[in-house]
This record gives C-alpha cells, sequence and structure tokens, in this order.
C-alpha cells in the first residue's frame, strides 16, 4: 500500500480505500541503486514508474556519445521512454538512476486496465497527460526563446529542489548549453 | 453534424449515432480567414480547437518582437493555448491563420461534460494528450540534439504536407534556425 501514490492521485480524483487498493495491487515496487538503469536503449519498454523516493534521469545519446537529458523525475513525478511504452517499441532513452530510487511500476496492460475499469482513474491520466504536455510546451518556449542565462534562472526558480541534486554538468545537458557556460552563470545567479 | 470530428475521434473509440450526435452538440463551428487572429495574447482562453480545414500558427513574440513558432495545426489536429485554457489562465501566445479555416471549438466546461459523461470520451483524450506528449518530447530531443540540416529533413519528413504549405521564413521560427540557414538547406535536399 503506497500512501505516496495515493495522495498523489488524490490530487486530482478521490477514491474510496476499495478502489484505491485494487489500483495498487496493479502496481509493483522496485529498488534501484545509484549509477543503476532502469531502463537501457534499445530494449523494449513495458512499464512506466512512479518515483516514491530518489532521483532520475532519462537521457539520448547521439552518434558522437554526447548525452542529452530529455526529462528528470524525482519524487511524485512519472518517468518511462513513454513513445516507446505508449506504442509498445523500443527504447531510444537510457533511463538511470541518479540516487538510490524507490519506484512503482505499472505495464502498460494495466494502466489500460485499471482505467478501462475506473473512470476516475482515466480522467486522473487525462489531466496528468495534459499537465505533461503543457511543461513541456514551456520547455520549447524557453529553447526556442531564452537566453543561457534565463533558461537557467527559470530552471532554478521552476526545479529549485533539483539544481540542489544534480550536478551542474547534467544541468547543462538539460538545458542546452555548455558546462562552462553553465559555471559563469551559477556563479553570479 | 461534422464527419471529420467523428471520423477523428473514432480513429481511437466507436461511438454510437447518438453517443456521437450528444458529443458534437458540445462543438460549434467557427469560419476565419487567412491573417485573422483566433487568440490574442493577454486573452482569457476558454476554448480548444479542431481543425476541419487550413492552417493556424500559434506563436510567441519576446520582449524584442521576436516571434517563435510554439505550434501549427491544420486538419485534424487540436489549437489552443493550452496552458491558459486548461489553467483558466490569459493567453501567453497569438493564434493566427495562414489560410482561411473551419474550426470547431469546444469549451473547457463541455470538454469536462462530455469526458465526464462518457467513459470513451475521457480515454479518447487520454490518448490524444499522451500522442501529444510524445511528440513534444521528440521536438525536444529534436531541437537539443540535432544540427539545423537533421533538423529540417525531420520536419519534412514528419510533416510533408506542412513544407508546401507554409512560408521558408515559418519553417525557420519553429524549427529555431535563421532564414537564410534554412534557406541554403532547402536548396540542397
Amino acid at each position: 500500500m503506497s500512501a505516496e501514490l495515493r495522495k498523489h492521485i488524490e490530487e486530482i480524483v478521490s477514491l474510496t480505500d476499495d478502489e484505491f487498493e485494487h489500483i495498487n495491487e496493479h502496481f509493483k515496487i522496485k529498488h534501484l541503486k545509484k549509477h543503476q538503469y532502469l531502463i537501457q536503449e534499445d530494449e523494449h519498454v513495458k512499464y512506466m514508474y512512479f518515483v516514491i523516493k530518489g532521483l532520475l534521469k532519462a537521457t539520448f545519446t547521439d552518434v558522437n556519445g554526447k548525452e542529452y537529458i530529455i526529462q528528470f523525475a524525482m519524487e511524485n513525478w512519472w518517468i518511462s521512454d513513454f513513445k516507446a511504452f505508449y506504442q509498445n517499441a523500443k527504447s531510444i532513452t537510457n533511463i538511470s538512476c541518479l540516487e538510490n530510487v524507490e519506484l512503482l511500476s505499472i505495464s502498460r496492460e494495466n494502466l489500460n486496465k485499471i482505467c478501462s475499469e475506473n473512470h476516475k482513474m482515466e480522467h486522473f491520466f487525462r489531466v496528468k497527460n495534459s499537465y505533461g504536455y503543457i511543461a513541456l510546451q514551456q520547455r520549447i518556449l524557453s529553447l526556442l526563446s531564452t537566453s543561457p542565462k534565463e533558461r537557467f534562472e527559470q530552471f532554478s526558480n521552476q526545479y529549485p529542489q533539483l539544481g540542489q541534486r544534480v550536478s551542474k554538468t547534467i544541468i547543462a545537458a538539460y538545458l542546452g548549453i555548455s558546462r562552462e557556460t553553465l559555471s559563469r552563470l551559477s556563479v553570479k545567479v
């Protein structure tokens, strides 16, 4: 029984104890240590994950070996290679742990099952997906229109916790700016 | 009665005639001419729109007057300032018509109503939102990791129609590359 998951779902919909217990049975707990991989490139992706504790990063590595950060996930965030997860395809990303993590996993089949069995869960994930869409649109706007300085300030304001838990090299890869530029900015801010 | 909307919804869920008729009643038709605005910056956004015919762009203008393209929308796409729409807030974007358009509008209240009345519609929009999320993640990856040349090639492959209907200046603003760079690329490709 995950109190964190229940609290997270109930920010959007209310559930009875029986409803939550049934939903909860479709999730499995998973522990990984810092540096371990949750998903590796080219694997079939069957699960998405809710983070109870810890921090992860999803990265894409280009042909030259350069790494780009697609997303972070910390407490109460969801993570997967969502394209591969939804489309039953192979991952193009690596997802690894920046800290020891405790996760809840749910398979695509079980996600569809709990959504189809309980209209409230379908609503919950519709709303969560719309929040996710909005957040990505903001990130695109930020990548297109802001200077490295503005981008770093936006990131620090939006995710004050992350700035403390993640190295400067990794933040730079997320923001699409060089490590050197970020160092200059973080001294000033 | 919009055959286009029904066909679009039924790509994901099947509806009876009565169900579709009831859903359809929550949409209103809207016509705008090329160059007209659908949403202007700083307006409250009450509707999202399904495109039956035509082409639109959503743009963000920075303090220096430079314009960035957040999204396009053509036949069978949805468009709005989604952040403002979902959060009942003011638009930060301008949405204008690149061609004469025919749209179906639905208010936030009616969207929630049809989703809550009909589980299939909640499912439809959950799935649509997940597709939207995936598409934006791909765009972020492209902005972070690809050269202007690769980005233009991806765009041309992904949206062959759009390349024919939109000016080079506008495509450049969407891809975050200069008009001059794009001109060099489009001659070569």
